[in-house]
């Protein structure tokens, strides 16, 4: 994947639900026993300097900063013990913002109905520039933060996901075959909350302490 | 599109759910007051003669077959009244057999979750060979069928959509742009039920009472 832009024309987007326990205290929710994960569409990636999230109307829009991995060989019914086949897996990475339309999502969720609308509106998915996997030597240990006009929200370790990428990578994968290309997105730590328009939301990634300049994001 | 195989590349897949009053009462589901949609991955897809629907274990599965299109040209915010520009959207046909893990899609619903897992493990979509747009003048008329070891399960006429072509398209195109390429599917009548390994299935369309070629489907 040499080309931020390809990432259009990946395959699928897969995001895992519920994966940092304070994350789902704040929305009310049941901590799940394995992995869920749905799909946003191709069509909502927003690349840096690409505009702003459009807001639909009557939307309540929140923010959800997350590690994304880019897939780079096939995997199908991936062992989870098998953790260095699952990093082995992983072409690179890229920092990227579930934006969700909580108030659809609700109401889906009370009715029984697929996720799809609430997270798949076009310019749903800000993404940071590709990082290098030699950038990040250790996915489970670097912090992710977002803030909203300068304030931060969401500043946590990725030590603090429920499951990690191999467990992750495993699910899926006896589910749908992950195809070099293919979008992970990994969860989001506690602080999501909402953006209104005219809000600039920045994020990024520390390793060690010290910021990862392709993660830097400024999402308008 | 010309060619059948490029649909693996397909930027993604549109499901529209409950569109047959009658397939809403055998699932004894609530009528939607408008078009609902939901995600099927690419790799999910089954081609023609690329061998047997794989049953995960533990799973209830069942098909729906549905008139499926592909989009020719990109559709965003189109007006539902737009008949024309709806249809002259549509590259072509093919008909697709919707499977579902109807258990796993039950739980989903009963916890809010997403429904994506239930309806996107591979081989859940196999499809037809491409069907030429002339060979459907009327996509409001025509008769999909389905029958199970030669008994016929489903069989009505697309005449019975809840929502028809250009308000669907113009849904969907309010949420996520539609790019030429994509695949949407439009609903199944009812019968939907079960089946198991072994269970040979098959699916056509009539057009005027005359079974067309290309949509011809033989799926174990
Ligand atoms: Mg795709
Ligand atoms: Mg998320
Ligand atoms: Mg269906």
């Amino acid at each position: 994947m040499s080309s931020l832009r390809q990432l259009k024309r990946a395959g699928k987007i897969i995001c895992i639900g519920r994966n940092y326990a304070d994350h789902i205290t704040e929305l009310n929710s049941a901590r799940p026993k394995q992995p869920f994960f749905f799909q946003k569409p191709t069509s909502s990636i927003l690349f840096p300097g690409d505009g702003p999230v459009i807001r639909p109307r009557g939307v309540d829009l929140h923010y959800e900063v997350e590690l994304a991995l880019i897939v780079g060989k096939r995997l199908r019914d991936l062992n989870a013990e098998n953790e260095s086949a699952a990093l082995d897996a992983i072409d690179s990475y890229a920092l990227s913002i579930d934006m969700t339309a909580r108030n659809i999502q609700n109401e889906a969720k009370k009715k029984g109905l697929p996720w799809d609308i609430s997270k798949g509106f076009d310019t749903f998915l800000p993404l940071s520039n590709i990082i290098s996997k030699d950038k990040i030597p250790d996915p489970h240990k670097i912090e992710l933060y977002l803030t909203v006009n300068d304030k931060v929200q969401q500043n946590d370790s990725t030590e603090l996901m429920l499951f990690r990428l191999p467990r992750i990578l495993s699910d899926i994968s006896k589910v749908m075959t992950l195809e070099p290309g293919d979008i992970v997105l990994t969860g989001t730590p506690k602080g999501v909350g909402p953006v209104v328009p005219g809000d600039v939301m920045r994020a990024g990634i520390r390793v060690d302490g010290k910021e990862l300049e392709e993660a830097k994001m400024e999402v308008h």
